[in-house]
Formats: structure tokens, sequence, C-alpha cells
């Protein structure tokens, strides 16, 4: 016997698969070094001082399992929010809870909804539970929400998930067509609604906390992988109506969170004041990166996000040229996986010396790239 | 519309629960403080201070996701344990790692064997995706794998769970028995030995890593929360067949590990010096908790584990008056939960003072139960 015969016959179909390839992975496989570490949209200025004491002084009680009902760490967050406690639960990232709502609600041959190259971690998990995606293109490297929205009620979709702001895109759709698309969508559908980059939005792009919390069919998603700094400690969260936070504890992994993660959630929710001033560092550097693409003869998007995304101009063949080019000098970046989308690269923010190597290398490898073509 | 009508007709009928209550939840609802916590099979000596150094310099690192593919924690696992890497997978705790077993085996209304009054959290999973229980009786405080076997063959069980050394009882097989009987399991069975406790069991227990490596029908599940003293870490893997342990890539979460908990655990792979030391630690301390039991007329099992079962001689809710009484004297212990194991109290290892606060108080709360009966 080669194999185990008796997996599921779901998990036999599937395959053995890394949604997005990690720089370790490419350092290793190509013997190259990463020197500015731009491309998983993780935020390089790192979470606040205040946070690595907590980190430190949680250190030694890391023999004890984290609280499995998450108490205080949902308590900062309905805190935060102006929500109630049961209106919050957390997971191992937005990955994580994405995995688990897709359990919740989806079968086999199941029609899911979402954007053609929207997030490929969202798209694993539905194929993972033999789901079946139904895709609406961006338009106007924009979310279409209108079309999803059609999709939905046509395919009568018991799941459609968009992320605001988006990504790849980093574009970002006003909080209050939201709100209108999440009202106007049947009952029967749920909405998740990803705002994994909420924080780095500007006004009017995330509705209020409570604006959809009446709606048991939404669930929105946050995150401290992200404006926090915290990518490493796998804490996200969601906001929805009681009766579905509370549908997670039929299914989680109770003692799934790393109790230092936890500790420095709590600790990077309590230091609202360098969040502000990170956030403005992020602005600024999103500025930075789209004036050094701009004086390469490149057009970066509007950004909503900790990353922007840079239309080359050419087909997917010419971007991936350039993302390969900048791991060659050492840059790592990445880009949409699927056309019209992949004429684009998307480069995260990161402190100033970071995007000295981008500024470097830019010219040089699109040199190279245009000799090539 | 109070509740979101389309949740799976299995999500729907799962209760909400937590298959461990933590002592936080009881210090929150019952208004009480721990002062000694040795009731969740913790180590409370706690990791090596190379691992505290580990963690400290990885706190500034905590921006950046961890790798998804682990290759660094995976090769050091496999290089201690003399296997390939491609026999290694690592998950979040063996907690998630038996849900992602279940998940790519059983499907609703599928037999699982196991034995009754085993580990809470497997039958969670199994109950989690409709699987049906089939439990065998310990057989004189100890998993009676001939019994499990006899079940596993008469079911033709896709999967088949035990831990050894056992939790909750303490009690363990000698490996080569272990060997027979993954040998003797059908080749459509799936077993999951749970060696969760292996770094404490005395020699002839754990048979060498790669004794059942050619069996795909094998999955072994360690822990880095036990003797290495890092349950906060959350970091649980599997050896298995290579075949066997790349099917988690095709369902995990691949950003689920915590970045910090990645390096502790590489961290304390390195100081088999500080384990070998608190190995010793622990075997004290099981010895003290058994004369405490004795000094109280109370029997004390044999344990392979960091913990000590102890025979109450009498019946659950006895049992149960020990365990709430210790807990208002602040010592949080637990017990199992089915009869006739229930009989007895389960006491976690931990350094002296929290010892001497167990052996301060077990006297007066005997006293109080016996006045009560």
């Amino acid at each position: 016997m080669s194999s185990f015969p008796r997996f599921t016959a779901l998990a036999r179909e599937l395959p053995a698969t890394v949604p997005f390839v990690g720089p370790e992975a490419i350092e290793r496989n190509r013997h190259l070094i990463v020197k500015a570490r731009i491309g998983a949209n993780e935020n390089g200025f790192g979470p606040a001082p205040s946070v690595i004491d907590a980190i430190t002084q949680a250190a030694t009680q890391t023999w004890k399992y984290t609280d499995p009902e998450n108490f205080e760490l949902r308590e900062a967050i309905a805190s935060h929010h102006g929500v109630s406690i049961d209106q919050i639960n957390v997971g191992e990232g937005i990955d994580g809870l994405l995995g688990q709502i897709v359990r919740l609600i989806i079968g086999p041959g199941m029609p899911v909804v979402t954007s053609l190259g929207g997030y490929p971690t969202f798209n694993y998990h539905v194929t993972g539970y033999g789901g079946r995606l139904v895709t609406v293109p961006y338009k106007d490297d924009s979310e279409d929400i209108d079309g999803l929205l059609e999709a939905a009620i046509r395919e009568d979709a018991p799941l459609v998930y968009f992320a605001n702001p988006d990504n790849p895109m980093g574009s970002a759709i006003a909080g209050s067509r939201v709100v209108e698309f999440a009202r106007a969508l049947p009952q029967t559908t749920m909405l998740i609604l990803d705002e994994a980059y909420g924080e780095t939005a500007p006004a009017g792009i995330i509705p209020a906390a409570d604006a959809l919390i009446d709606r048991p069919n939404v669930i929105r998603t946050r995150t401290f992988s992200k404006a926090y700094g915290l990518a490493g400690s796998r804490i996200g969260y969601v906001i929805a109506h009681a009766d579905t936070a509370r549908a997670f504890d039929k299914i989680r992994n109770h003692f799934g969170l790393n109790r230092i993660g936890v500790a420095a959630a709590i600790a990077a929710l309590k230091d609202q004041t360098y969040l502000k001033d990170v956030i403005g560092k992020i602005g600024a550097a999103r500025e930075r990166i789209a004036d050094i693409a701009r004086a390469n003869g490149l057009k970066p998007l509007p950004s909503a996000t900790n990353f922007v995304t840079i239309d080359c101009g050419h087909d997917g063949a010419y971007a991936r040229a350039i993302v390969d080019g900048l791991m060659e000098e050492g840059v790592f970046i990445r880009m949409p996986g699927v056309a019209p989308l992949n004429r684009c690269i998307r480069i995260s923010v990161g402190p100033e010396p970071k995007l000295d190597l981008l500024e470097q290398a830019l010219p040089k490898v699109l040199e190279r790239t245009s000799q090539s073509r």
C-alpha cells in the first residue's frame, strides 16, 4: 500500500498546495537573500514598543495555555469597537476564520461568489470544502459589488466574499455602498466583508462597527496582522451578530491561539497613539512607492491599504519578470495572479531604507526586463 | 430573521461548547483566584532560559508572517527524531492536527474508535465532522488496545485514536505492544497514536521514530506543550509516512503558526540539556504529588506523564467535590469526565511552592468533603 486509501473523496482530489509562496521559500529555492521584505502586505514598521514590552513580559508565561474563551482579548476588541463581547469571536488570523466560515456553510457543489482575482486563501478554503467558486471580474480595478450582488442572487449562493479595502488592488468602496450591498443581499446569503485593511482606509470606507450587526448574514473580519504590525501573531477576529459569532464556538480549535500573541494584541489595542503614528508612516510610504513608480514610467493605483498596486502597462509575463527581477536584487514583492489584474505588481510599505533598495533596484530591473521583451 | 438559516445541517446540530473549561473562566465565574495552576497538564517549570531568550529576540520580528512551509521547524524536528523532513508536518497544537486528521478522513455517520473517557477534544472534532464515536472502556485504568483493535475491525472503522502515555489516566503501554497493535490494524484504518507525553515516558514506551514510518495508516502526534513547557505556543507535529504527512498540506491554515512560537520551539529542541533536567524535575514532582495523595489516604496511580491521577476511592460526585473544594483554596486541578475513571482526580506537576499549596489544602478539603457526604 503506497498511500492511505480511505481519505475522503474530497481530500483525495485536493492538491497539496501553498496559497502564497513565502519569501523564505524563494530564498531557499533560488538561493537569494531578501534584503527588502515588501511583498507580503506586512507592516515593516513593526508593532509598538509597548507591544514589544508586553511580548517580553509574557514570555515567561508561555508554559500556560491561552484562555480557551479568549475573554480578555474579546472584551478588549469589543470595547475598542463599542460592540458587545458576544458579537466578537477570534481565530488564527483571518485565514483561519475564513476556513471556519466556509466549513460552517459550504458543502460539496455549493456556489460561493467572489471576485475573479480575489483572495487566494479564501478560494483555497472554498475548494477545500468542495464549494464551487463563482467569480465576478473586477471593474476598473475595483470589486464589482453590483456584479457580486447579481451573481449571489442568480446563483442563490449561501456565501459571498469580498475585501474592502481590496487586496490585491488596494482600491476601496464607499462604506455607504457596502452597507447598501449588505442590506440588498438575500438573508439566505452570508456576506464575508473582509476588512483586513480597515485601519489604513480613509474616512468613509469602513462602516460603523454596529452598522450591520443586526444582520445574522454578515460577518466582518479584522486582523492584527496589518496596521498593528503583528502578522506573526496570527490573531484575527470577526464582528458579527451574536448568533453568528457564537457559531464559531461549535468548531474552532479552542486552544488555537498563542498566548504571547494574545498579550501582544491586547497591548496593541491599548496603544492607539502608536497606531495613529504608524498609519501616518504607512501613508507616507505609500506616497513614496507611488513616486518611485511614476519616476520609472509606471502607474501607481490609488491605495487604501498598506501596499501600492502598480500598473506596469503590459501583460502578466512582463509584471512577472519585474517581480522576479526585483527578487534577484533582494527586493521581495508580489503581484496579482489573474488577468487583467496581473498587469500589475504589488509593493507593501516599509521603512525608508527598504524603499531605498526598491528605488535603486527598479530602474535596473525595468531596463533588463524591457531589453528581453 | 433571528439567525442565519443556511448553516450546514451538521453545523446547526452542533452545540457551541468548550471541551475544557479554562482556569481563567473558573476565576471569572466563581470569583476565585488560581494560586496553584496544576490542572491543565501544563509544565509549570516552564521553558528553558535559552527559549525565553529566543522569544525575546524574536519579538521584534513578529511583524512578519511565519514561513508557510515551516521549513526550519520541520527540519529541526526531523533532525531531532532522525527522520526525513517530508515525514513531519506541524500545526496549531495536537488539537489543531486532530481536527485536520478527522476532516481528511471522516464524514457523517462514519465510525471512529476511541477509549471511553479518552481525550475530549478528539471527540469534539469527530462530532464536529459528523463522525460516530465507538468507545471501548478502559481496562484496569489503561487503554484496552486489544478491545480497540477488535472494535476497529468489527466496525471497519476508518479511524482509531488512543494516547500513549495516556491522558487522563497517566498509564502507559509497552512500545512493543503498540507496534504490534499498529501492524495488526487493517491498512484501511488510520491510527492516531497520540504521544503528547512522549518525553516524560520511561524507556520502552515510545517506539523508535521510524518504527511505523512505513505505514501510511499511522500518524503519531507530538507537542511542545508538555515537557518542553510551551503550551501557550501552540506547536504540535505529526510523524508519519510522507504521503500521509503531505495530506495536511491540502487543508491546513498555512499561515496558522505564530512566529515567536516557532522560534521558541526551534530553540527548545536545541536545548536538550534543559529538557533532561526538567524531566527530572517532573519525575520528582510526580513523586511528591503521589506522596501527598498517600499521606491523605488516597491512591496515586503510576504515571508516565506530567500529571498524577489519583484514585479517591468513591464516585464521581466525591471526586468533583474535591476538585471544586481545592479550587476554593486556589488550587486548580481537573478530573476525568466518565465513570469509572471519574472516581479519580488529576494533578499536574509544578514547582515546589505550588505543591506546598496542594499539600496544605488537600487535608482541609478532604475533611470538608467527607463531612458533607
